[in-house]
């Protein structure tokens, strides 16, 4: 299994345009066959700063998920509104 | 629910040092009440740096958490071997 977060910063004037875009990215997300689990999570003390925690089934999951419909056509569109460039760590359970 | 991601770094010399520390740490943690999950992951291109992925029924949980006596033991074990200082972030999902 392979976990990542993924960290975005979107302008705090932006967020509820982004929210919808969000949204529909996580549902469809959640129906990829490799998809373990993806949950959009927000910093309580940084607004705009949202963080996926997402675990795939292996490295060709994720693969997939970075080359589907609705991945392609929302990222550009949360992109739009970021203040700093987005982050990625891949991680393993260690216990 | 609190989310929270606590972020050590060891440095790279001494994580075998850390490891059986970090092991009664997690098994410990997860018998505590307020305790939802516990997760010790480590980042696949940062030799050094690992991630806890905590999931608390509320603020309280994580404060009692900060008080048992494995916690009060074991982190200043951790601590000794860190090369910078942890890094923690709070989280709420929000999908």
């Amino acid at each position: 299994m392979l976990l990542l977060i993924a960290e975005d910063f979107i302008k705090v004037e932006k967020i509820s345009t982004v929210l919808p875009y969000y949204e529909e990215l996580v549902e469809k997300t959640r129906q990829e066959p490799g998809c373990i689990s993806y949950e959009l999570t927000k910093d309580l003390k940084n607004e705009g700063h949202f963080i996926f925690l997402e675990r795939w089934v292996n490295e060709d999951a994720l693969t997939f998920h970075t080359k589907t419909e609705h991945f392609k056509r929302l990222v550009p569109l949360i992109d739009q509104h970021i203040s700093e460039k987005a982050k990625y760590t891949r991680m393993e359970i260690i216990y």
